[in-house]
């Protein structure tokens, strides 16, 4: 059966930058550990004045298809994963695709378009679809292109504001792919939850504790799930774990976790037993709270361990390189962080063809899902034709006040004029509303 | 191949009732025919004040799982579609499982849950997706849950206001399906449009006459997709044909165009020459406008034809059957097509296991969809299951003055207390809100 999967992957981040322990903390009296280390971020990315989840989206898109020499009748398929989106009824593939079609000299109308909500799960779900779309063999030789594209943005003052970010991952899924080869295998945990929603409003609900909890109770059945298709996970099997990523101190706990998960009843945990004994069963405690404090001290043990240090550095560290910088893209996250794995082994001229990432996908409200992907012959090339550092590089950095007027900007409870930090220059540029609010875009060579 | 599809629908209805002929028309001074005859209506279906999307979509879900006798754990994806959600991130499908939890022992932990967007088209891409899902041989013997639900409102005033509506339609995807088999062909017809949208409000800006000619244009262009993937389509092809119906008086102008398309060339066109004349080809006009306007006379006289209006009358009158009564509801739309259209055929007794219904989905901004669907030998007795007819009854009718008020309760801007008109009974319903702004639900006995 030909493969199936990622043929190209494509970045564009906000074009501004708040730097976090700089300008936030400083302002803010705080010290910019708490950032750095803490929460393990440098910067996240805003989007300038001109900018949002369509000009992100298509920027993305258009850099994705012209790399790749493909011509809009090449796309059968279209879908847009995001919640952020400023149309109720009309998704947003549709102004994305009216875009390109400014610079394509095609159109897209035999292109099956649509939008995905499910917090920020949704992008691997439109990946999935895709995937599902071309095995049910309904692409007649087409691709499908899968955007994921957000501005995750929080009220002023919300603990939230720390891990905002803007930016979009554009992905083509195609047979006999470049990049990763998918299967038919996943896992998931999904329950209904309340730890962050967005009711009726633009900024999100969060209940921050509760969003921990929720997410490594779903990435645990996730992984569950997955193991009761796929078979057990064991440390050897994956190259990298690339996790959805709000913020990377959170990767580290679902890390821990993992590696708990993954090395029970192995060898790894019979040597590691020496140092700081056997994992707890829960069957050998008197009550249920005794075992869960038996296992925050195991836990907290094992993190110290070599072992784990080790692994994490190989297997998870990888993957939060751009995250750091950029923050959270809700649904792009997880798809910056297998770029992220993948640019480090390029970078380290890694030849690991053949080999496995475990990308662990989550979106509150709440599901999980895990899958494995197969690295693919073309990867190196691919990969390093992602520009994201230097997009990185290029960005404005802001000032504390000048956050304050860009966030007033993307508030939409605020009617406030601010010039735009940077001029649009060879990207997709949002120009005003029309007559029927509906937003407008163009091409800015 | 074992055959994938609709293995079974349910249908639930807003529980109050705008008579359009006799109260909207009355109060509005004007004839009762420009809804009855000229739109094509008879009454629109409210929710009342405890009901919303997800208590319809629950409600549907509900029955459906009951009548087939499954449990949460024979489901293995959600989709919910809808253009009427209350949170941009957290998807309506977690809210229904949450409520279908309630009643049923078990959860829907390890099910894939979700929510798609394209104003009235995305409930056919969710069908379309798990039918991929199942195609892919990812669905480990469990089946996929589409939930089609939407509260279509207009603002007060608006010309839209006549073709309001609200309910939720329920299908259930599986393998060797009792209704209706689905097949890989279908066609698509997509372009940027700003005909319809709602951009950051709840009621839609429509420009209605741009609307009415892309429903027609995408109409044709996924028709002519559709005919390059399955081959050239005939009269005798179909036995019905359920088409979106915003209004059945917009289906009149689509099934018109439908059936020239179909007939061009054929003998049917030859035998209606001797009538009407033969097709207006573009080659023999001077200009378009000429073409146009000879079209639009074809047109006409082939609308007054014997051959014509007894195909209207078999192949697309029946499927207008609950849309007359109940209104648009948008995503569901195109699903009570067929649904009336099965209805009657079960009514009729008719024995047509193994023919086909030609089913073309649209939605505004604007996407249209056909493909085929094949009758399976169970479909009478699940058709026969479904008890729309019984709600319909049952509603609530509506004084103008009261559908004043409930138009005010599900308006966002307003804050307005209302009783409802009527008292839930074996249902969920809306029972306020939580900490976080969420919608919270119950089941009532």
């Amino acid at each position: 059966m030909t493969a199936v999967g990622i043929d190209a992957i494509e970045i564009w981040s906000g074009n501004l930058k708040l730097d976090l322990p700089e300008t936030f903390a400083s302002v803010k009296g705080e010290d910019p550990d708490k950032y750095r280390k803490g929460l393990g971020l440098e910067a996240s990315s805003f989007p300038d004045v001109y900018e949002d989840i369509v000009t992100m989206g298509a920027n993305a898109s258009k850099r994705l298809m012209e790399r790749k020499g493909l011509e809009p009748d090449d796309i059968g398929r279209i879908d847009v994963a995001t919640e952020s989106a400023f149309d109720h009824s009309k998704p947003v593939s549709t102004y994305i695709a009216g875009c390109l079609e400014q610079v394509f000299e095609d159109d897209f109308r035999h292109a099956n378009k649509g939008e995905r909500k499910f917090a920020c799960v949704s992008g691997t779900q439109a990946v999935d679809d895709a995937y599902n779309w071309i095995r049910a063999g309904r692409n007649r030789d087409r691709a499908a292109l899968v955007v994921a594209t957000d501005t995750a943005l929080y009220e002023r003052g919300d603990p939230g504001e720390a891990t905002q970010g803007a930016g979009a991952v554009a992905m083509l899924i195609d047979e006999d792919p470049d990049v990763l080869g998918l299967s038919d295998e996943q896992g998931f945990g999904s329950m209904d939850e309340t730890d962050f929603l967005k009711p009726n409003q633009q900024f999100p609900s969060v209940d921050g504790k509760r969003s921990v909890q929720v997410y490594l109770s779903r990435m645990r059945e996730a992984l569950e799930d997955y193991e009761s298709v796929a078979g057990r996970v064991y440390e050897e099997d994956f190259a990298y774990a690339p996790f959805h990523t709000p913020f990377p101190g959170m990767v580290r706990k679902a890390g821990l976790l993992a590696y708990r998960h993954i090395t029970r009843n192995t060898d790894i945990e019979d040597q590691l037993a020496e140092e700081i004994g056997r994992q707890p069963r829960e069957e050998e405690y008197d009550s249920h709270d005794e075992y869960e404090e038996a296992i925050r001290e195991y836990m907290d043990a094992l993190k110290g361990t070599e072992r784990y240090r080790s692994w994490y550095a190989d297997v998870i560290e990888p993957t939060l390189t751009i995250s750091s910088q950029v923050g959270n893209w809700y649904t792009g996250s997880v798809h910056i962080a297998r770029a992220s794995a993948l640019m480090t082994a390029a970078d380290e001229d890694r030849n690991f063809e053949g080999e496995s990432l475990l990308v662990a996908s989550y979106g509150s409200g709440a599901q999980a899902e895990i899958h494995a992907e197969t690295i693919q012959s073309g990867w190196k090339e691919e990969i390093e034709a992602i520009d994201i550092d230097q997009q990185l590089e290029n960005r404005y950095d802001l000032t504390f006040e000048e956050y304050e007027q860009i966030h007033n900007v993307h508030d939409l409870d605020k009617d406030v004029e601010v010039d735009a930090f940077t001029q649009p220059e060879g990207e997709f540029a949002f120009t005003g509303w029309g007559r029927m609010n509906e937003r407008k875009y163009e091409y800015v060579e």
